[in-house]
């Protein structure tokens, strides 16, 4: 009763509110329509357009671009989240290594050297990242990134026939469908290129992050090794090289590549051999070990490659939230923290608090951690729906693991040289908060059974008194026996 | 044993691959060096530069940007993930409208009118978007936001100082701290920034958007509602409603403004009342209703206002995910699937299947959610490790709830515009299931009992024959009996 | 190559571990097989049976219990998890309920009063505990909880049956489709069930530790109010009041019943005004404001209600996890942390550090919030993966919306008992830390500006001298004006 | 203004609510308190007691239990979740093959050959699974573990005094701490405990499990294999395999133990040596590659070697929720659905829908692998909140794991002998639609260029004609080229 009522005076609410937003003059102002703001096609400023034709009809084109009707229709048909949600340009660049691949091959197997050696040319411009302006498709388009590849085929086509001496949007010499994409099909190109853009981010990007990382803390590590402390930061050094391991094994399967798979797996439409000499061709160009995934139905079906790299990126957030807040607690301060160690002024702290030096290199480690976590639910939630024979999540599948790996290698460098460098002991404190601690009751285990040893804890910790002063007055021991057993320098290991 | 040798092996191969692609040249002419690539410094191509100070020392700034030493000193020290993870443009803005609200307060407490005047006109230039590329700091930055706060006081500051005739980076006659900061700390800004930026994305895009899909879903299901089938899709169009429920509840405590805490939440060096002078500021300038946070410590040592919306937009998601599968599996086919729905066919499907019509649209809207799905799970992460009086993943926090709210609020538009608009029932399908379906034998229960109507669908199955034929054959009824208790167009509702 | 040679050497090493586990006595013993230790009929020790049959064929039923076939038939077939993954009690309870109230409502519609008297004794037991062991099936059976509805027909058909001094198996005169479950189907009596445990736990358990942890944080910040300190902890008291209005504006759905909709939703087979009559009696069952589900439809199909009471729950956990490691990092010590509060000893520490106190509540209390993060992904995927009429992952669903409201209702209560109530501040500490501070330099800002106050911090800081000392040899202020202006008692709140 | 009045009306409404089901009797007779429905006590009915103490003071003990004074107490100050939240079985037995182990090695060190056979008598009674109404605490307790280490000792020392001869509750002559705890840490024991249960888990349950259904989908997809269809299943048979692939790549480093690290990895107290010898003796137990972790410090301090195995196990259940959605679609119907499989029927359907066959298995297995989902999340979040030389987050991580590995492995097998085994193809349905297919067209394109091919389909979908007379009709080619070119058993891989 009661409930209903307020229900719909809350709902009323609600309504009334989203109809004030909407007559707001002063907000839409300030936030223009998202169809001005996010326009994919807000680069496109050119004043001169081409007609081109897709199976759907006539579109414009602008002039000074080289992609072509199908891409257009895509920025028409999908006006979500503007141009901060563009394809990865490291999926364009794979794209572009793919292509030039399968052109080489088809080459071989027959397709007119001029054409081939054109889209060889244009390819290799797309994978030097020379025509990414060309690129203005959203993530958020089809889940087979199939207009993507129609875009790469088209940019490819026509900047092939500009090559060529061709007129742009005739699709002759050189088509999109028949020549670009020959034996291929949207189905198996966009896991290749998936696959390629992880690997070589997880190569280029990422594993040097750890690995300077790791370098700088197991300099570290040695620096400060006569250091004798309660224990609570050994471990840094060590970690990266764990998850180093679980990268390289989630990679194997990373390195399998769908193309040769066409349209649903079964290789319709190509040569034999086509799959397995387009990957040594990748091979080739990245210096990675890609090979032809031994199952296509599996590499279009189902993204379990990229969910257990997805997978391994979370066991390294999980790793540098972690290494990240231990520097920051250890380190913070100045002087009403923990303050053990002292961490490099990089820049101004609070606005208003001036001389505060906050740990901005892990915040800025943590937020990624906690985006990577994030980013792994969506490539779950991504990899599972898939149904069938396609994922149609891909895009977004690979959105998320590029993201991760970039974040984590980038923040890994940034962390490392401005913070992990700098940081230096307070060795004076260090050793004020060994000396005081009751832990050191600890060594007197084995001399006076745990009984006696949690007595005089319990009574130090009590009674505001030391450790030693405590058991000799309990009796349990004489000063001497004390000085004997409780040496932190003979507390760090096994006898 | 064996495990550590095998263990050791793969480390070794791991490395010696990193190795290799450190050194493949082919591999680094297509990815370039983090550095390069996505320095966020990449547009500053300018030439010239200025020589700025902060209390580090000095820095060259370029001649052309309004930001000062703060800024550039922040792009040198998080050089992680380039210009596509740069803080979100709505931030920005949302600071333009509290910096103009806050020194009219100030203003009314005697800031002297000719600078606050001058700040409120840069900052409304910032409010409208017009001095976007002054902002080129990344999310990554530290955690409490204190750098885009000093990114938007140097470009204020510098931007007044030029209206008012000065020189750029003098601070004189308006400094960035003493004037536009005035009143303020990064601590209560960019809370209060990350509050007008959520709510207005809420307002401005998402509830619009859930509103349109809404209007289209009520007006296929009018449009369809002498259609009888099985009951699959009858409750799509009451879904979004909920959602916008669900959405409005969680807004009061986004409403409330942290301004006027200052740095710890106590309102150190403000003046009595200018809390609540800026909230209804910020009120009168975004037609929304702001009010200022009661509790200052928690709103900025909190975000729970922001994981709870993120959670009514996960709820979003969960019902969009479901929305848009449901279409996508009525249309599938067109003649292998359920085929009950006709999908309005936007562009060309495969490029290897000439014909194929894909549900484009839902594929767009599911990766949508799970995005959402994954957005939320960061901002839980980043919500739940707050410490002490200030939680230190704020732009990590507000970069998730803003993606996720233009996400579901574009693809509402997207998906309403390109494809429920368009949808078609297949009716002669939808008949021809229904009259085949088994299920109308639950019409039966009443008449003959559970157990004779269980029977009469079993063997009905298994010999394929119709459960007219069969109920009659069994003996339980007659073909009259039958024709009048199964009326598909009387199993619509309780009697 | 050498990758795939790798791959399956590595796999071929799997699957001889995997072999050598099989074969290995040791662990064999250790570890029974599934079937033997997880067997959900463990219980069911009975050596007597009787014979009973379902569609399906006949089956052994143990003498001693009250279901029937078809709850054997899902023990046989769902051996996933064992005993301690059943169904939650409160499940099985909520069904009590429902069963009552619809049997009230069948026997105004004409249900034969002696049978529905029967059935509502019986169903009353089911409610009240009573019958707790006839209840045997795991979470992991049919998506919409069908087994478990039988289940509860069963019982309830069966001890009803007794009552009237019939055979227990004999569906006569009491039988469980046509009497209890009459006017009923699966797909709405499971989410009716859900709904009333989702709603009688929060009521019941969470809600009431909420307000008792709420009690006592701000007792304690009444009696902690005169310490002035840095400000860390202010916040506390006022959190779980946030919390409770977030749960209490997800709850308006979750009230909302769908009983009444029978199979998709329509309502067939049952008469007008039973699903309102049903809401009703639960409401006056219960005590809580339950209604009929406006739209059935969206009820069976959709569980948006408890994916958002989820999401408040989550929001609940993140506030939890703040509060508990906020308390944590405080009491942390007793010598080499930041010591300000003094935590209750409730138990020995560490087995080899006698003396040692661990903040056990604390540990507790984030555990379970880490705990309801993952419950509610697990529920976001359950709820975002129904599919047309009927959501099939309703088991799962429930068994995590009760286990986050049980978790963190009982870890509040044990939070506060164990814990908050005996929380001491360390006022020595509070006091040295605070004098120490340097931040008590933002007093400064307003009477020498930014820039001076700013040198002052970072030469006390570098120089380890007071900030008074710094201020009055840089010559920026006097020994009095220092004493005048920076006063920490004047440091909370605005002028 | 309008909003805190309404905040605070909802949220007065919300206490009334709370304070109306305080004193609802109803309620509280269908939900007792949390203290009698959940006390984990709840099994010691016991009615006589003996007296024990801990270094807190003294505490009533049941005379029929083993456990001690550190358990009761643990009992009283962890209300939270009741019996279904205990410490996971498997984690018990764990300890008793440690303690065993342990045991061994302190007697080779010394220990007094009578106490030391005492106890590795009793625990061999532990791990045999003897003792498990012993061990009544729940995951909710000290995040180290702590408790149950304690409980552990308690309950072997007692039994050991037992097997001696002595008196329950002396300590004398097996001491908990003193001999069965000696040379370990409950910051060492529980992590060991963690992986031997992990790893035990994942070979008794999972790989077994993952085996059985990877055999019977390689057998269905061999009975299947001169099936042509369109190609939606081929895949099944694979992906298990990769999985197991992922699960062994997981587990290197779930092989390492910590014992032997004592306190905080150091080692103090315990012997050179004993690290090792542990080891051996624990794989020698289990039959699994156990050796003792190289970096202690890192073995208690994080749990990166569990959040990695619960990627794999996430990913498991990505490629389980595909599966099992794929069989359930293509078993859709059996009328109104996709049809192409047969599933077999092994319970009555819903209860009102008499006939219809659900397809529950798949139902379970895609709950399944949202929970794992879920508990992959719990897991990430407790890894990630490790800080400094203990992560206190075990109990919530290892329950997590092993829920996660025990109901994969679980429902893989139910899975497989419910549903796999029985599932046959409807053939004449999977030629009809292949036949109706329109992607057939696609074989067209090598020979007629894509964009007539594509013209061929649209047209044909169109007007309702076959691809053969559309094509003819347009002039493409003729009849003979038509079936020559266009063959469903040609179009299964490359020329």
């Amino acid at each position: 009763m009661y409930r209903s009522a307020r229900n719909l005076q809350l709902f009323s609410a609600a309504l009334s509110n989203l109809r004030a937003a909407q007559r707001s003059v002063t907000v839409r102002n300030i936030c223009p329509a998202p169809g001005l703001l996010h326009s994919p096609l807000r680069m496109a400023s050119s004043e001169s357009f081409r007609i081109e034709r897709d199976t759907f009809g006539e579109l414009r084109v602008p002039s000074d671009k080289y992609y072509g009707a199908q891409t257009v229709r895509s920025t028409m048909n999908f006006k979500i989240g503007g141009a901060t949600e563009r394809m990865p340009i490291q999926v364009i660049k794979a794209f572009g290594i793919l292509k030039k691949a399968a052109a080489e091959v088809n080459k071989d197997y027959g397709l007119d050297p001029k054409i081939a050696d054109a889209i060889i040319k244009a390819a290799d411009e797309v994978a030097a990242g020379k025509l990414d302006d060309h690129f203005p498709l959203v993530v958020w388009q089809t889940g087979s990134g199939t207009q993507t590849n129609m875009n790469v085929n088209e940019v490819i086509s026509n900047r092939a026939i500009e090559i060529l001496g061709g007129k742009l949007g005739s699709k002759d010499p050189v088509h999109p469908n028949d020549h670009v994409n020959k034996s291929q099909s949207s189905n198996d190109t966009f896991p290749t290129a998936m696959h390629i853009a992880a690997a070589t981010e997880v190569h280029q990007v990422l594993l040097p992050g750890l690995q300077t990382l790791h370098d700088a803390l197991a300099a570290k590590a040695e620096q400060f090794k006569d250091i004798i402390k309660i224990g609570r930061t050994h471990t840094q050094d060590a970690v990266p090289i764990t998850e180093v391991w679980f990268l390289v094994s989630s990679m194997p399967h990373v390195y399998e590549l769908a193309a040769g798979g066409t349209a649903v797996g079964t290789g319709l439409n190509t040569r034999i051999g086509f799959a397995e000499k387009v990957a040594d061709k990748v091979a080739a160009l990245t210096g990675l070990p890609f090979i032809t995934a031994p199952n296509k139905f599996e590499a279009l079906a189902a993204h379990d490659a990229l969910v257990e790299l997805s997978g391994s990126l979370n066991t390294v957030a999980v790793s540098m939230m972690k290494i990240a807040n231990d520097i920051r607690f250890l380190g913070s301060g100045p002087r009403s923290g923990l303050g053990e160690l002292i961490l490099p002024e990089n820049e101004p702290g609070s606005s208003i608090m001036p001389g505060k030096v906050n740990p901005t290199q892990c915040e800025a480690m943590t937020m990624v951690a906690a985006q990577v976590m994030g980013n792994h639910v969506a490539v779950t939630v991504g990899g599972s729906n898939g149904h069938f024979e396609l994922n149609v999540f891909k895009p977004m599948i690979i959105k998320n693991v590029l993201n991760s790996a970039r974040l984590l290698g980038d923040a890994s460098v940034s962390f490392t040289n401005n913070c992990v460098v700098g940081i230096e002991v307070n060795t004076e404190r260090i050793n004020k908060l060994m000396n005081e601690s009751l832990m050191l009751v600890t060594a007197l285990n084995p001399h006076i059974g745990y009984d006696k040893a949690a007595a005089i804890a319990k009574t130090a910790h009590k009674e505001g008194s030391t450790l030693k002063a405590t058991a000799v007055k309990l009796g349990f021991l004489t000063e001497e026996q004390f000085e004997q057993w409780v040496r932190p320098q003979d507390m760090l290991g096994p006898k």
